[in-house]
């Protein structure tokens, strides 16, 4: 994976292979690293022992081989099951957090057995018999609607197994849709499904991949009956938090406590164990079922000074239902006006959010607001506009009569409305 | 403006009359407020002296009244003016802020005019010689670029009268848009030019107006040479933040300390007096001019999973700039890129930025962003999805080139872009 000098250098030592490297007065051991995405050919990049990655300039080194690379074992994944031991089952469907794990073992192919992960975190064999499922190996801004069903369906599938929990790795660009459309399409769900990611790349330093993935699967062992995102709580290595499925949002591009939840307090922490902070729906018996009629034909719109009505009137032609994110408690600038009149006539929703994110949208309050009420916009109440865009979905999924999906979008399903706004 | 029983029990009595009221065993004195928006028959809505708003059922009460309104005086409006202190423009342009000061006087029509307002905030007085000048008087979700054309002269005229700063009242929706606006457009800006609005409508107790009116007229009166917003700090009545008007964003529908700067420190504080706390431009000497070139044909798309690509074709066969809100460091579905792909072959620029707002876009990391670059697609870097697509429009407004619009939204013009992130 090398190239130009770096690869000279290397010779026939491979990634993963174990070296000591010496430059100058300094010495450093540790797995050579396949070669950093952002790297010249002028580098290398090893793990230390300490979890740390660093990068040489191959400038006069010395380098030798200590030990070369286990490779990939070539047997049959299998789970040693522990009796006394409760299943969780983790779903891989891509992402930064399936690449990572592998890299502590010195094993670089990316691939998600059970083996391999629990050889990577030994921590995760004393919380719980582990089996890994890779169901897909996709960067999560590729998600569709399609594969959450196919998530939908696996989690389901393992959950009426016998598994105690689910894991869902997953990318972190879109977690918080899937969290979203898992929370919706995951009926009579009385066990914890809760997803994990991670934010740094794999040739990055102060993985957070671990945590979030032990962490995840304490929650999958808990009391807690509903799909929650389990992330980095702050930006250093201690706690995660546990984020409602249907509240939560990715509020940073980089940072390792990305996630937040919006209008509402997390369900809780794990630090070490899981702590309980609010309500929640507590785990129960029964089968889980999977509603997964999901209308695909809804539009994400945000409202912007200058913008202009073709636009919207684009979508309202083409499309069964529209989510605007408006401006303050959910407005849209007059010229908008027809457009969303035009919806109602055609029979296509509008539902109204608002681009704060934080907050309730009440359309009551100023004159703007009365108007689009008027003409049928359905407020969103507390819901982000990524959650009632895919609750949007989900509802014109069972029905398209107008009142009904008012009714629907209003009522609570998953924790996606609450009754008062705390933050 | 009272109805029903409301309307019997009041008789001859109008809002702005000061009243006593007495249920039962307690007795209300104050002025008769106008029917709160929200208000049923039932209640009339009196101003304490305290400062606060109180409903009462009107059901078992006596009123009297105890001294009519002062009826709005008709004169000519006229700055008094004070010799030794400094001159402040304050422009008004509608939303709550301007409405709601009236209601302090007892005087209820919608106007503002120097006189009423010194009467309501007679603080001000000491402050500065203060000078009102209605642009216009619009809810601020129907701001368009014209208007913002329209405060920017407003503004520079002011300033180059002699006027020591400016203060522009604005409707809360879209405040972040204009100020990123006035940012742009204003050229070799050496002087305050503060934002302020006003969360709570005026029917509502606890008034937000009185305090970030007066402390953006502080503001004014500053050290500062930039556009700012300035509005509370916290949901308390106590000081008010002073947010780069190129940073900051409206991040609560309802909250008073609605605004918040990202990936930005703010500048400063309020608190009696301005208290500055990071790098600022100072103020200075020489003319201000206005740029008020901006190319009206941007959109700002905002991606989310299960996005049509037709949505983007459509906006690029018909626009001259995109913004894309994008997820993570800045990535797309890949059915998208054929779409992207075509834009560059039009000499339609395209820029990212990201829907987490916090944080920096970044297309290095992972292969998708390497895509997007290869395609021409600019990164937004730091910027907020709503200051990157005003200053597209600001940009275009001068170059089609594609090169030079790359150039230029990656130089930082006003503050726009913060050379490491912070946040």
């Amino acid at each position: 994976m090398y190239r130009g000098k770096a690869r000279e250098v290397l010779k026939g030592i491979e990634v993963g292979d174990r070296i000591n490297v010496k430059k100058g007065d300094r010495v450093f051991e540790g797995l050579l690293m396949p070669r950093s995405e952002l790297g010249d050919e002028n580098h290398i990049v090893i793990k230390l022992d300490t979890g740390y990655n660093v990068g040489i300039n191959v400038k006069k080194i010395k380098i030798k081989r200590i030990k070369k690379a286990t490779p990939p074992k070539k047997t049959k994944d299998r789970a040693v099951k522990f009796k006394d031991l409760p299943d969780v089952t983790i779903i891989g469907t891509g992402g930064t957090i399936a690449s990572k794990i592998d890299y502590k073992t010195g094993a670089v192919h990316p691939s998600f057995t059970t083996s391999e992960l629990t050889n990577a975190i030994p921590e995760l064999n004393d919380l719980a018999n582990i089996k890994t499922k890779l169901l897909f190996n996709i960067l999560s801004e590729n998600m569709t609607p399609e594969y959450w069903k196919d998530i939908a369906r696996a989690v389901a599938a393992e959950l009426n197994s016998g598994a105690s929990g689910v894991v869902v790795a997953h990318g972190t660009d879109t977690m918080a849709y899937t969290s979203a459309a898992l929370s919706f399409m995951l009926k009579n769900l009385k066990k914890p499904v809760a997803l994990a990611g991670s934010q740094r790349s794999s040739d990055r330093p102060s993985s957070d991949s671990s945590l979030n993935l032990v962490s995840a699967v304490k929650v999958a062992l808990s009391d807690i009956g509903e799909v929650v995102v389990v992330m980095h709580g702050s930006s250093s290595d201690d706690y995660c938090l546990i984020h409602r499925g249907t509240k939560v949002r990715k509020m940073h591009s980089s940072r390792r406590d990305a996630f937040g939840s919006v209008n509402a307090a997390p369900i809780g922490r794990v630090k070490d164990v899981v702590i309980i902070d609010r309500d929640y729906r507590e785990r129960g018996s029964g089968k889980v079922t999977v509603d997964d009629k999901l209308d695909e034909n809804v539009a994400l719109v945000k409202i912007y000074p200058g913008i202009k009505s073709e636009v919207l009137d684009y979508c309202i032609d083409r499309y069964n239902g529209i989510v605007l994110e408006g401006t303050g408690l959910g407005h849209v600038p007059e010229n908008l006006l027809p457009s969303i009149k035009s919806a109602k006539k055609k029979g296509v929703p509008v539902v109204m959010t608002t681009q704060t994110l934080y907050g309730r949208v009440d359309m009551k309050v100023y004159s703007t607001g009365r108007e689009l009420l008027s003409m049928g916009v359905i407020s969103g109440m507390d819901m982000l506009p990524e959650v009632a865009y895919v609750k949007l979905m989900h509802v014109l999924g069972s029905t398209k009569d107008l009142d009904e999906v008012k009714r629907m979008m209003q009522t609570n399903i998953a924790g996606e409305i609450e009754e008062t706004t705390a933050f």
